[in-house]
C-alpha cells in the first residue's frame, strides 16, 4: 500500500478528498480489469472505503460518483465539527481515522484525567510492583479519581473492584480479556476484592433472547472469566437476574438511583427515545448500583462507604458520570474508574472488535489454525504494496493491527520495541510480523482453553454464589 | 340545604350556571353580613364550592365574578367533553358531581364489565355463600374475566388473589379497609391464597421518604391489614424494597413486563413526562410483576400458569389494563379484575378519602370522640337546611356521606333499607343518621384496635416471610 490512508487527510478540502476518493475508485476498476493479484486489489478497495469514510466525517455526506460535495464551510458556520469528533457510546464506537479514536480528545470531551507518568509512578510505589503492560502502554490511558484511591490506600484504608460484561453469546473474544486480565493485576497488587457483573438482564432488554438464554450465556461467560485465573476467595461474579433476587442491598441501591435520575438525562446521556421500552430507560440504574459497597452485605458486612475502583473500557463511562454525579445525593463515595482504549477490529481501528462480527475478531474458541487464517487474511497491514516498497520506506505501526494486538499481548517490552523499529525501517515484512502475534496468541488462547476446561459448573457456582470474600471489612 | 347542589346543573348552559355561581355567592355574603348561624354560613358555602366546580368542569374556565363564560360549545367545535366526564388516575379522582363519579361511564370508558346480578348469583352458586355485601351493593361494580375465574373454578381449577397498598404514612383510613375486607371475604369463600404487595418503593419514589422510612410505614400498614383477620396459612404479604432482593422469580418477571412497555405506553397511560425519574417511570412493571404466579416460586411451586384475580378500587386499574396487554405476550394468562367504586371523603364524594387530609377521613387510630367529632363536623348532609323543611320535603341519601358509609359498613340490609326510607321521607333527621353511622363505626374501628394490638412484630415477620402456603399447586 502506497500511503496510510488518512495520513494527512484531515489537512485535506471537502473537494480535495472528493477527488482523491474518485482517483481511489477508479484504481481498484483498473486493477479488477487488469485481473491484478487478489490481495493488490484488497488492499487498494481497503483504501477506498477509509478514504469514502474519512470523506463521510469531513462533509456528513456519503460520496456519490459524479456529485461533488457542497460547501459545507458556509452550511457549517465555518467550522466542521464532524472532522474530528469520534462517535463514542456504549453500543457504538466509529472513528475515520485508522489509528483509532482520538483518545487525547476524548479525555477533554469526557472531562476525565489523563493516566500520566507520574500516576504510574505512583501506583508502582503503592504497590511494590511493576506497572502492567497496559499501564507502561498507555493501554489504560485515562481515570477519574485514582489519586483519591491511592491517597486512602496509602492510609491502609481498603476498596474494592468492580467490572462487567454484558453476555450477548456464548464466544468472548481477546478483546473481552483487556478488562479482566487488568483487573487480575490489580486485585493481586491492590489484594482487594472484586465483583464482576453479567448484565444478563440488559442483554435480554437489547437483544433477541429469552431471560433463561441471557442467563445461560452469563454462565457460560463466566467460565472463560474464572479461566483468567481469579481467586475464588477473593472474587464474587454475578448475574443480575439471578444475583437481585438473592441480595437484600442491591435492589435498594437501584431504586436509589432510578430516583435521581430522570428520562430527560438518561436521554442526554445514552439517546433513549420515547420508543424505547422502560427496562432500557431504567437499566443504567442496575448497571451503577455495584458502585456501592451496600449492594454487596455479605461481602462488606453492610458498610456502605467501601470506595470502588472500576477498570473499563471508555465506552462505559456514560453509565459511571450517571453514577458519580448521583452518588452524593444518595450518600455514598463516587467510583473511581481506569479507562481503557477500545480492542481494534481485525479489520482496523475504525472500530472496535465486535463478537457479533466473526471475521472482526478472535475467539477465545478459535483454534491454532482459526487464529492463523483470521490473522493472515483479516489483520489490516500498516506494511507497503510491494516487498520492495516496504523495504525501501517501511511499514506504519500506527495503523497496523497486527502491531496494535502485540502491544496488547507481548508482555516484553525490549522485543516490542525491536519489533516496532524493524517494522517502521522496512527491515521486518507484514507476514513476519504477523507470524509474531499468530505465535503470541496461539499459546495464550490455547492455554486459556485449557484453563477453562477445569472449570466446572460447580466451580461456576462457588463464584456466583453471594458469600463473605477472605477480606475484613 | 335546599337542594342537592348538583341535582340538575347537568342541564344548565355556562351562562346559566354562571348565574347560579353569581347568585350563591351574593347568599353567602348576605348571610355572613347578617351573622346567620355557622351551620347555614357553612351549608351555603359548600354549596358555592359545588357550584364553582361545576362551573369549572362544564367550562374548563375557574368562575371569575363578573366575566362570564365564552361561547364553549362553538370552542369546542359542538361538543363539551369536560361537561361529563370524571378525572380518574392512580393519582387523582376528582368529579363535579356530588353523588361521586359516574361508575357506568367510566365502565364503558375503561372497557371493563358491570357485575351484574347473573354474576352475582353465579358467585353465590360457586361458592355456596351469601353475596358479599359490597356485591349486594354495587361497591364492587365492575370486573375483567371474572366469568373465566368462575369457569375455571367450577372445573376445580384454582386461582389466587392479588392485592396491595402503597404505603405512604403509618395511618390507615377506613377507606383502605374496603378492599382487604372483600379479599378476606374471597379468600374465605373460594379458599384461595393471596398475595398483598406494599409498594414501599413506589412511595419512595414519589414521595419525600426514606427508604427506611417507607419500609417502616410498610411494615406497619402490615399490621393494620393482618387485623382485618387474615389467615396466616394462606397470606403472604410483601414489601417491595424487602421481597425484591429475596425472590428469584419475582424480578425475571418485572424485567419481562419492562421489555414488553414503551416510555410511549407509560406516558399515554400514567401521564409521565420526559423530567420524571426513571424509577417512576419502570415502577408499572412492579405492580404488575405480582399478577403473575412465577413471581412467587415458594408458594406455587415455580408453576407458571396459575390464573390471578385482583380485587382493587377502579384507580388501579390502569395498572391492570398494562399488564392484561403485556401478559399474552410473556406468555402468561391475563389476571382477573374486580373493581370497587372510591371510598368518599367526608366533605363529600367529589373525591375519595385521602389519607393526607386529616379531616377528610376517619383513621383506624381514632377514639370513639374523634369518630363522633369528625362525623358530626365534617361529614356532607344530603338532608335539609332546617328541621320543618327536613320533615316536608326529606333528605337525600344520593349525596350524603353518612349513608354512603352505612351502605360499605352495616351488614343489615333491612336496617340499611329502613334507614333510606325514613332518611328520604323526612321521617329521619341527619342527626339521627350521622348517630347510627357512629355507633356502627366506633365499635367496628375499636374491635379493629384490639385485634391490631395482638399483631407483634413477630407475627408480621412470619406473614412477610417468603415460604410455602396452605395450598398444594
Amino acid at each position: 500500500m502506497a500511503d496510510s490512508p488518512n495520513c494527512d487527510l484531515k489537512s485535506l478540502s471537502p473537494l480535495q478528498l472528493f477527488e482523491r476518493v474518485t482517483e481511489q475508485g477508479e484504481k481498484v476498476r483498473a486493477l479488477k480489469a487488469g485481473k491484478a493479484p487478489k490481495d493488490e486489489i484488497d488492499a487498494a478497495v481497503r483504501m477506498l472505503l477509509s478514504l469514502k469514510l474519512s470523506y463521510k466525517a469531513t462533509t456528513g455526506q456519503d460520496y456519490q460518483a459524479g456529485l461533488p460535495p457542497k460547501d459545507l464551510v458556509l452550511i457549517n458556520n465555518g467550522t466542521n465539527k464532524e472532522e474530528d469528533e469520534d462517535f463514542v457510546d456504549p453500543w457504538t464506537v466509529q472513528t475515520s481515522n485508522a489509528k483509532g479514536v482520538d483518545y487525547a480528545k476524548l479525555i477533554v470531551r469526557f472531562g476525565s484525567s489523563k493516566i500520566d507518568t507520574d500516576l504510574i509512578n505512583r501506583i508502582e510505589r503503592a504497590t511494590g510492583q511493576k506497572p502492567h503492560r497496559f499501564l507502561r502502554r498507555g493501554i489504560f490511558f485515562s481515570h477519574r479519581d485514582m489519586d483519591q484511591i491511592l491517597d486512602a490506600y496509602e492510609n491502609k484504608k481498603s476498596f474494592y473492584l468492580y467490572t462487567g460484561r454484558g453476555p450477548s453469546s456464548q464466544a468472548m473474544h481477546v478483546g473481552h480479556l483487556i478488562q479482566f486480565i487488568f483487573a487480575k493485576w490489580l486485585q493481586e497488587v491492590f489484594d482487594v476484592p472484586l465483583v464482576i457483573q453479567l448484565t444478563d438482564d440488559e442483554k435480554y432488554l437489547w437483544k433477541d433472547l429469552t431471560t433463561e438464554k441471557a442467563y445461560e450465556y452469563a454462565r457460560e461467560n463466566a467460565k472463560d472469566i474464572i479461566a483468567c485465573g481469579f481467586d475464588i476467595n477473593k472474587t464474587f461474579i454475578f448475574s443480575d437476574l439471578d444475583y437481585l433476587g438473592t441480595s437484600t442491598g442491591f435492589y435498594k441501591n437501584i431504586v436509589k438511583v432510578q430516583k435521581h435520575v430522570t428520562f430527560n438525562q438518561v436521554k442526554g446521556i445514552f439517546g433513549f427515545t420515547d420508543s424505547d421500552c422502560i427496562g432500557k430507560i431504567s437499566f443504567p440504574a442496575i448497571q451503577a448500583a455495584p458502585s456501592f459497597s451496600s449492594s454487596f452485605p455479605q461481602i462488606f458486612n453492610g458498610k456502605e462507604n467501601i470506595q470502588c475502583l472500576i477498570p473499563c473500557a471508555i465506552d462505559q463511562d456514560p453509565y459511571f458520570r450517571m453514577t458519580r454525579d448521583v452518588a452524593p445525593r444518595i450518600g455514598q463515595p463516587k467510583p473511581a474508574l481506569l479507562h481503557s482504549v477500545f480492542f481494534p477490529a481485525l479489520q482496523g481501528a475504525q472500530t472496535k472488535m465486535s463478537a457479533s462480527d466473526p471475521n472482526s475478531s478472535i475467539f477465545l474458541t478459535d483454534t491454532p489454525k482459526q487464529i492463523k487464517t483470521k490473522i493472515n487474511k483479516h489483520a489490516f497491514s500498516g506494511g507497503r504494496d510491494t516487498i520492495e516498497e516496504h523495504r525501501k520506506y517501511g511499514g506504519n505501526c500506527d495503523v497496523d493491527v497486527s502491531f496494535m494486538y502485540l502491544t496488547f499481548f507481548l508482555e516484553d517490552d525490549d522485543r516490542l520495541e525491536q519489533l516496532k523499529q524493524a517494522y517502521t525501517s522496512g527491515e521486518l515484512l507484514t507476514g513476519e510480523l504477523k507470524k509474531v502475534l499468530i505465535e503470541t496468541l496461539q499459546p495464550l488462547i490455547a492455554a486459556h482453553q485449557e484453563r477453562r476446561k477445569q472449570v466446572t459448573d460447580e466451580v461456576v457456582k462457588q463464584f456466583m454464589t453471594p458469600r463473605k470474600l477472605a477480606f475484613e471489612f
